[in-house]
């Protein structure tokens, strides 16, 4: 099958540019000093690929991420690196681990997180600590006595994670080390108080800023990054090295005056960030199922394929059932987004 | 079953406020001057309740749209309004049309797209023309043209469709009125060329500014509107008596100093018009699976429930697998959202 027989708007990877970002990760961060996000692609074929390159330590951001890894028989360690109440949810975590002989880490950061993973039976929990992005965790000198109580409840605490999500953007790359290498002295406090042979943290923006190795006095053991492996226009900004290996192609479906119609809408994107980029093209606008786009430098006939660069990868994906991997215009394979939903 | 026992996030429809906006609309636009765009909800089970309104005509923006209408037995006269190139999928429509004996008629802009039409087996076809929002259409001096080139294909041609999206939300009504009425009259000249007995226009935002009937010089035959049922923020600005009934249902899951999170993450939530609302609460900002807010008038505990209010409902929607009726606190249905996807 070629690239121009997939139904559109379709998710489409360029296998090669994958397999080089999936390498370069691996190289800079190898084994267990990566802990890949599988929020950013929500495949666990996908996950199998970084599994096979030694990453069997993982980070999933919801129950239903944690639940699908095990279904799937990938990676050894799973981390739910979120604050969950939900004690059903969780149960089912806890049993699906055991069964499979997995560990499965949950994240705490009150007394009720704690409560919630005792009730479910969960028996590993990690401290999340705030390190200055305003979301869940726990403030740096808090965290000590939220491991007591944890360890009080029965549960084993396995260390400390914060992610310094206020970060990853910060393009001065050496304000940006400075910045986080204050982030994970926050960090490493807790960790003194709370103990535990995890300080988790990071993700594609930072993960070369992190020193790892808890020798060191703001080192860490493992990096969440999961943006790595796909990129969008955001992280590209970036320049760390890594290829934009994920495109939502569309069809070119209507041409009128100077501008084309392509069936790649809003709903097939991530808008958080922006519009899609188009190369060579000006994007006009985005509509539920259209992006309007002009071009001075290149013309498109009817029905034929476009590229769409989502400005944010990881909720673009949650939109598509499949990501289609395409090599040298030839579909090679496509694989089930089954981590969606929550 | 409480709502307060539904997994988060959750889109949660408010029964009775649905009900009154159906209500509402059907009042307004009587039988078939009203053909309810269902890409708002993606949710055969809510188009047949307006169905049972009388509503047997409706506006589809996907080959799977109509095609699951055509399976789940709604609606006897199905448009789908936008261009399409894709001859496997419309063949798909057209057989199932047929074997249902449902009138499937697909909108044309170009040689291109009747061609497609023609070879798929389609049987009426009708021209949307330009009527000053960029994006699919044909301009209205040239529809006439189009119609008599899908003639002599063979087709039917029922007549013609514009949107006027870029009016959609002109706040000031009477300059509104002037321009859709300006936008009307393009219509209806395209319409003098093409004949057929459709005129089909407009949507929520402007289903109030036109004439029904083409005895009127800028009269239409029927209305495509869909933001009605639920209505979102951007909508309710508009203030056209309809009740905002979607909400994305979130649990509380952390407090740490002023901020609150909950689960309810950009994932969960179409960000195309921007961040959503909490009533009483600022928010802070929406990452892939949490919204950090604060509320200056209102505490929270841990594990409560949070109403985010969507800043556009149809990608929203489209990002969640159920909507969940609740009434008086109580879940009286769920009904699958299978028209999501292409």
């Amino acid at each position: 099958m070629k690239i121009d027989e997939i139904p559109t708007p379709a998710a489409v990877i360029d296998a090669a540019a994958l397999n080089r970002n999936l390498q370069t990760m691996s190289e800079r961060l190898p084994g267990s000093s990566l802990r890949p996000h599988v929020k950013a692609h929500k495949c666990t074929a996908l996950a199998a690929q970084q599994a096979a390159l030694g990453h069997l330590a993982f980070t999933c951001a919801t129950p239903r991420e944690v639940l699908g890894m095990i279904e799937a028989g990938v990676g050894q360690d799973l981390l739910l690196a979120n604050a969950v109440l939900d004690v059903d949810r969780l149960k089912q975590v806890a049993r699906a681990a055991e069964a499979a002989g997995v560990i499965a880490r949950v994240a705490v950061d009150s007394p009720e997180t704690i409560d919630a993973a005792h009730r479910a039976g969960i028996r590993d929990v990690i401290i999340d600590v705030d390190v200055g992005m305003p979301r869940c965790g726990i403030a740096p000198t808090e965290a000590g006595r939220l491991a007591d109580l944890a360890r009080q409840h029965g549960l084993a605490v396995s260390g400390v994670m914060g992610y310094e999500g206020h970060l990853q953007m910060v393009t001065d790359r050496d304000e940006a080390r400075e910045r986080v290498t204050t982030a994970m002295k926050l960090l490493r406090s807790a960790h003194d108080d709370v103990g535990g042979d995890i300080v988790s943290t990071g993700g594609t923006g930072t993960h070369d800023l992190h020193t790892i190795g808890l020798e060191h006095p703001t080192g860490v053991t493992d990096v969440q990054a999961g943006s790595y492996v796909m990129v969008d226009t955001q992280y590209a900004s970036l320049q760390q090295g890594f290829e934009q290996a994920l495109t939502i192609v569309g069809t070119v479906i209507a041409h009128h005056e100077q501008r084309y119609v392509t069936d790649v809408g809003l709903k097939a994107l991530g808008m958080d960030h922006g519009d899609p980029a188009i190369d060579s093209c000006k994007v006009w606008f985005c509509s539920d199922e259209h992006t309007t786009f002009s071009s001075s430098e290149q013309t498109f006939h009817l029905g034929e394929r476009v590229h769409v660069r989502p400005a944010h990868v990881d909720p673009t994906i949650a939109r598509h059932e499949y990501l289609w991997l395409v090599e040298d215009g030839e579909v090679v394979d496509r694989w089930a987004i089954d981590l969606r939903h929550w």
